[in-house]
Formats: C-alpha cells, structure tokens, sequence
C-alpha cells in the first residue's frame, strides 16, 4: 500500500468528477457548495449518526439508499447550513435539492445523496442552493484541482483540510473528511466522502464500510458529543476488482487516517492521545475501556498539562464498564511503565512528562484478562477548547 | 421540615459524638483526620462507588458491613491519603487502623468502618493515623463544635464545607459532604456522612438509602468522572420511631442538598446547570437524558459563555439512549421556550443570556412522550476547570 500525493484527491479515481465553489450560503465567503458525480453508476455505502435527532439531509439519505438499493449517481454538498432541526420544510428542501440535481445532471432523483453541515435550525437557503446546482453539469471536473474546490466547500470550524489517496495494487481508496468538535455551536458534524474504483456490490461495500467505521471513526473522541448530521459515504466507481480482504485494508487505513486528522484538528488540541487496551476479555471491552480513557476531561486536561497522572487513566478503566481486576493491570505512558499489577512504580516524572509534550503520545494498559485489544483517539481538553465553545456566538 | 442553622451538625443528633484534627498527613496543615462515634449501637447503610478500581477502604468497609450486618459503633475518616491503589499493603492498613480504633474506643473491630480520601498510590501514613487514635475516645465531643473539626477534616479541593441539618416533627438528619472535581488529581473523591435519631434496621436504612442516592448524589455531574472511594454513609442513632415515608423524605433532602452543594463547588464551576427532563416513557430514559444534557461538554461551555445553544442540548438529548421522536420535543431555558416540537423558536438572544448568568439556571426538556420526569444537576466547563486539572503537580 502506498499513500499517494495527489492534487486531484477523490477524483484520482477514474469516472469520478467533482466540484466545488461558493454559493453565498456561508457568511465569509469561503467555499459552501459542492458536488461529486460518478460517470457510470456507482456502488454506494453509507454509515449514519446514530443520534435521534437527524438532520433532513440523513433522513432523506437513508430513504434514497433504499430506493436506489445503493446505486448512486452524485452526492450533492454544502456547508454553512445544516438543515437540522427544520421540520417538514427542511425534509422538502433536502428533496427539492434532490430534483433540482437530478434535473441538472441527467439522472433519475433516488440516484442523488444529499449532505449539509453548518447551522442548526435554519432552513436551507434554496436560491443559493439552485445557483450552485444551475449549470453545474458543465463544470464538473473543471477549474482548479479538486482538492481546493470540494475538499474546501465541506469545511466549517476545520483549520485544516483531510484528504488521504493510497494506492494498492490496482485499487485506489481516497477519502475527504471534515470535523473538529463534534457539534461546533450550531456548526456541526463530521462528514466524510471516500471514492475508489474498486467493484463491488453496495452489500459488500456496506459490510466493509461498517467494519471500517467501527474501528476508526468511531473510535475517535473531541468531547465525547456526537452530532445530528455525522455521515461517512464510500463510493466504488465499479471498475478493477479485487480481494475483499485487500480492499478492507486500504479502506481501514483511510478511514484511520481521516479520522486521526479528525482528532488532531480538534478544537483547541494541542496533542493526541492514542490509547491502546490489550488483553481484555472481549473487544467491546477493550472498546470501552480505551473509549472511556479517551474520553475522560481528567485525562485530557492532566494531558494538556503533561501530568503523567497514571491514577486518572486507572480511574477511567474502571467506570468503564469492561471487566478488570485491578491487581492485574499494568500501565505505562509511552515505554514507560507506571503501574504493575494495579500499583504505582518508581519512575522519572520529568522523563514522562516531556514525553507526553509530544504531539502525538500513547498511553497502554494491558488488562491481562483475555486476549482482545482496541485502540481508541482522543486529543487534550485546553484553553482553547472552552474558548471556542464557550465564546462563539452566532 | 425545617432548615436548622445549627453548629453541631452531624452531632445534634443525641448519642452521636465526633472529633476532628490535624495529624501530619497533609501538607498543608489543614485537619486531616476525623472520628464520628455513636454511644449505642447504630443502624447503618452505605452506598459506595460502582468504579471497579476500588480503594483499600472501600473493600474493607464492604466487607465489615457484611460482617457487622449493619451495626455500627464508628466511622475513622482521615483525608490527604485515599489508600487506593495500594495493593495488599493497603488493605493491611485499613484492617490495621481498624484494631487501634477498637482497642481505643473499647468496641468490636466489626462495628468499626474507614474512610479516606486525597492522594492515590501511597501507603496511608500509619504512624500519623495512629496518633490520631491515639487518646481520641477522652476527646470525643470536645473541643470545638463539629462544623469546626470533622467537616473540615474530609475537605481535599473543596472550597468551602458542605452542611446541612434538617428537623421533621421528632426527627433530626444531619450530613456533611465532601467533593469537587469527581478526582482531582491524586486527590480523590465525594465522601458524604449522614446522622440521624431515627430508628430503622439496617436494612430499612439501606432500602431508603439507596433510593435516596439514585436520585441525588447519582444525578450529580461535575465531569462525569467516578472516584475509587466514592461513599456515603448513613447512621441512625435509633432514639426516635417515625414512618418510613417521612424519613424517606427528610433524608432526600438532605441528600439533595449536600449533592448540589457539591455541585456548586465543582472544580472552576461559576453556575449550577439544573436540567429537567418531563415526560420521559420511562424513569431510566428521563434519567438518561437529563445526565447527557449535565454532562456534555459542549453544553457545559456553551452555559459558562451563557449562549443558549438549545442545538447543544437537543444533541445531547439525541445522543443519550432516551427514546425520543425529535418531532416531539419542546426545550426551555428558565422560563423562555426556545424549541417547540423539534423546531426553533425566535426568542430574545440577550433575555435568555442573562438569565443563563445567573448562577442557578435550569434547562426543561419536555419529550412528550410518557408520564416519567427526572433531573439531573451539572456545573459548567470554565478555564478554570482546566487550570486546576491542567497545571496540579503533586
């Protein structure tokens, strides 16, 4: 598997085109509105918000999916508004942006996504969205570089944009993705796109997507709140085949890599925290016990200050919910070893603390209960965290 | 019922005496260990922390509880050492306090329990606790009135002591509290010890304490991390009978009391955060969405900024487990109605502001869907949360 440095992102996959620009939806002037068109029909995966409250877009989405049994044609983008918590009208938008598109681009309605991230509870600005959608069939794949077009338009409190392409053999996997906290005040959710010109059918897709999600972006934490719009779509163009196995493979490290540039961009981080649970009695409990560490504000902000505080992380492994005995875990930060069998070791604070300094630190614990492991990714509680969250006003 | 503004605390109740100190185990100087002892024979109940990594005191506390089946004649607290993480050493010490205290007080090793709360990972000072057994049964109920010693001897981050007595008709209840952060840093815990006249069996006790809990110091969130030596226990001094139900809801309040007041006193917390969920299908479900509202962080700083982004809290709703049609939901913050079934209001932005400043606020969320309620109490996320949790060294 290689990582690819390519300018031309999800669209380096043969018979995927793209487009990007601003429609006047956002106040700055930044780019708000995009589109991503598949020549032939694809195969289409989507993982939704588990959230009960869902925005329009979702809920008009999950009902395409079905009716188009996952053989999509275009996903239409924007940012700036959310469409969420709009009711019967924010449903018609969704739908009326879908007809508009399926006019535009010459294809039938239930073959058309939809995507927005933004404000909660404004209703989609419907002229903004037909001047982005007007005309738009002519200019996709045109202008610049996809990577400054549609990579741009899904972005709102990001700092930096999340593009990952590897290359496998005869597959290519490229994805795009945006997030910093899960809901920036009325901004919200993370969105992520990734194309391939792998060939499959949407059931395998879906089962591989799913599978992908749950050991990546799922695993990932800002503040441990989920937002009503968070979507991840997986489009496969359908032209080289290969092993399910391989494709996983390069889908998981996607996946993984969108979602760690997630974390790093997460609001006000200064670093991230890997946590990596080893020999618990089951997966869900590795999954909960790294979730629960990644996820403490004790932990983050005692890693905000370098603090090597080993009784926090204990702490945390222990509200869980995974089965531990304490007398059986060992502990370190880094290759350091702070706790044996559930007590304290000697060991060198100043060492461990500039340890934890780096941008990205790890943390171990070994259960000693079974054999499964996980890894979880969290990012540090500062300043700036409460600052962004707490001052922002519309 | 009635507020009594009374000195003795916990030892207005006849029969119960109490004695507080400083013994060397703190840096500070502060007192730092504490006797509560009942002349008779006393009912008792305790709940402790659900965290699977518990301190040496809590396990020896189970198991005498077993032991003693709920009779007892003292409670040995000391504060700046919580004896967790400590291994076999530890619980050794535990036991060992225990037999001095016996020996001391002239009663059965059985009826005898330990608390302790401050710095994880270190041996309890046993020299230090000693001497403060040493000679304490002569100095019982001497000295300085209660508030003066004991409360002040189970205080670690707190900053100011947390009291309350209560008289309804015959009965007394009186509790005091400690607790902030759910840990600080190596500095541990929400202790909570409550006396009364009233005459219950332990298992009486233990019925009506547990429920009292679940609705009180269970609903509390500071950051929604749990300590190792979480406890709270309950003496009844058996002079006087009443009903069940009247108890019942003397020891409610003043649960609620100590709860909110611990709350109020949560690490960098400017305001309390009430949060009412009405009409829940279930009390678990109303629970639930109370405690994720308390909880997220997202909400916490939004009300620290006092911006009222009901898009937060709604989220936060969604994210919970609560059954919820979205469709359904009505929110308020105090008395301005910001949602109206899933659907944003208009509303005066500066009005609801400076309501939020106040430093009591509460949060309605109305889900319109049974007949449960519950609430849930949650401090907000300031600077000053991440200053103490950041930059403590020990």
């Amino acid at each position: 598997m290689k990582v690819l440095d390519s300018k031309k992102g999800i669209t380096s996959v043969a018979g995927i085109s793209a487009y990007g620009d601003y429609v006047g939806i956002k106040s700055t002037g930044k780019n708000d509105f995009g589109v991503i068109f598949s020549e032939s029909t694809a195969s289409a995966a989507m993982v939704v918000t588990k959230n009960k409250v869902k925005a329009a877009p979702v809920l008009v989405n999950l009902s395409q999916m079905k009716k188009s049994k996952g053989k999509i044609k275009a996903a239409i983008i924007n940012s700036g508004n959310a469409n969420a918590c709009t009711g019967k009208e924010g449903i018609k938008n969704a739908r009326k942006t879908i007809s508009l598109a399926a006019k535009e681009l010459g294809v039938s309605k239930k073959s058309i996504l939809v995507f927005s991230t933004g404000m909660i509870g404004k209703q989609l600005p419907m002229e903004e969205m037909k001047k982005g959608i007007t005309g738009v069939s002519a200019k996709l794949g045109k202008g610049h570089y996809f990577d400054d077009d549609v990579a741009k338009a899904i972005m709102t409190t990001d700092t930096v944009k999340k593009a990952i392409t590897v290359k496998y053999d005869n597959i290519v996997v490229s994805g795009i993705a945006k997030g910093s906290g899960m809901i920036h005040p009325n901004m919200a959710t993370m969105l992520a796109f990734i194309t391939t010109n792998a060939k499959f059918t949407p059931n395998q897709l879906q089962k591989m997507l799913t599978e992908s999600v749950q050991d990546t972006f799922n695993m990932i934490t800002v503040d441990g709140d989920t937002s009503t719009n968070d979507s991840v779509l997986l489009i496969a163009a359908n032209k080289n085949k290969t092993k399910a196995q391989k494709f996983q493979k390069a889908l998981d490290f996607v996946c993984l890599e969108l979602a760690k540039k997630i974390v790093l961009d997460g609001e006000g981080a200064t670093k991230m925290i890997k946590v990596i649970v080893q020999n618990a009695s089951t997966e869900q409990d590795a999954k909960k016990a790294a979730k629960a560490v990644a996820q403490s504000p004790l932990v983050k902000t005692a890693m905000f200050g370098n603090d090597p505080n080993w009784g926090r992380i204990l702490a945390a492994v222990g509200y869980s919910g995974a089965k531990m005995k304490q007398e059986k875990v060992d502990l370190y930060i880094g290759n350091y070893h702070l706790v044996k069998q559930g007590q304290p070791r000697k060991f060198n604070k100043k060492k461990v603390s500039s340890y934890i300094a780096s941008n990205e630190m790890e943390i171990f614990v070994d259960l000693h209960m079974g054999k499964k492991e996980a890894t979880a990714y969290g990012c540090d509680l500062s300043y700036d965290y409460v600052e962004i969250n707490a001052e922002y006003h519309t």
